[in-house]
């Protein structure tokens, strides 16, 4: 599943130049991120890192922000397919279960709010949604395959990935995983005739 | 309702040399916000507008982004309480309508935006969630002063408050009148033996 450096996001060939100054970009970030504020990481700060010009950066990634949007966005991108535990309920709580553990992470916070700082294109916050419903759709599909009856996507998004991602960001509330099986049981009440 | 420069927050005395300062650069913003690009707003340039020194602005609200968050929560303060209709969920749908039609907007959007760029903290967050919980306390109590029963508050920010911020932030999902009765008819729910 996982895409980026490696496979070619973008239609970058993997292993040509462009798909190495990509890599070599993301690792500077990421590098970054961990060793120092937020607030000190500058573009030509990421630039030196890498070994690449400024100047290769402002062309590809627009500003700081769209850069920090896309390695965000790459580290949003699951490894794997969701955990498979033979009931789409056991599915969906094991998986917005990790979701919201790893978003309500300071790290898993800090990608969301790049995500969303790209403030040119909504395209990253987008692309986030995406991801998100892609592991949706893969649970689905599995249950559809055993014959259980499947909730409509966009009713999967309001009422389980939603009030998580509200939650994060607006409010202190407290999260645990007797939350999140009322939100995945209030989705599959919807399925009841 | 509607606190800021008139009416003192932050405990400030009304026409007092530190209110006057705040309304004049908080109208600087406005008026900047209305005539240029958002890249283009620098503190010099509010400083400039509002007849103060930049360093007054840094000293009072740190950097751009913590006051155009100040700025931007000062906008979501209501004017007037929700529109009385009569029913709980009369004044529920007229409510989470208005929130939907006012936050979809251009100027609402980026609103919601400001106030999660200020990164040093999440206090402007905080408060955008408090000043909608606030209305909704409102509709509540006016419903329980009915004899109605009433949903919990932070059900009702779960159902229907995340969905329409989600659905803006992230999605491209139209929302109308009929999504946001659905969204309230799903609270109702709740309130059924």
């Amino acid at each position: 599943m996982r895409m980026g450096e490696e496979t070619g996001r973008k239609g970058l060939r993997p292993g040509g130049r462009s798909a190495r100054v990509q890599a070599a970009v993301h690792a500077a970030v990421r590098d970054l991120l961990a060793e120092r504020e937020r607030g000190e990481i500058s573009v030509p700060l990421v630039a030196a890192r890498a070994g690449v010009t400024p100047s290769t950066i402002y062309r590809r990634w627009g500003d700081l922000q769209d850069l920090l949007a896309d390695v965000a966005l790459e580290q949003m991108r699951p490894d794997t397919d969701p955990a498979e535990t033979g009931t789409l309920r056991g599915d969906l709580i094991a998986w917005v279960d990790q979701y919201r553990e790893e978003m309500s992470s300071a790290p898993g916070t800090a990608m969301i709010r790049d995500v969303l700082a790209s403030l040119e294109g909504s395209d990253p916050a987008r692309q986030c949604c995406a991801i998100s419903q892609a592991q949706l759709s893969v649970i689905f599909a599995r249950a559809a395959a055993r014959g259980e009856a499947v909730p409509d996507l966009d009713l999967a998004t309001d009422l389980c990935i939603a009030p998580v991602v509200y939650r994060i960001l607006f409010t202190d509330r407290p999260m645990d995983g007797d939350y999140v099986r009322t939100l995945v049981d209030r989705l599959l009440m919807s399925l009841r005739p």
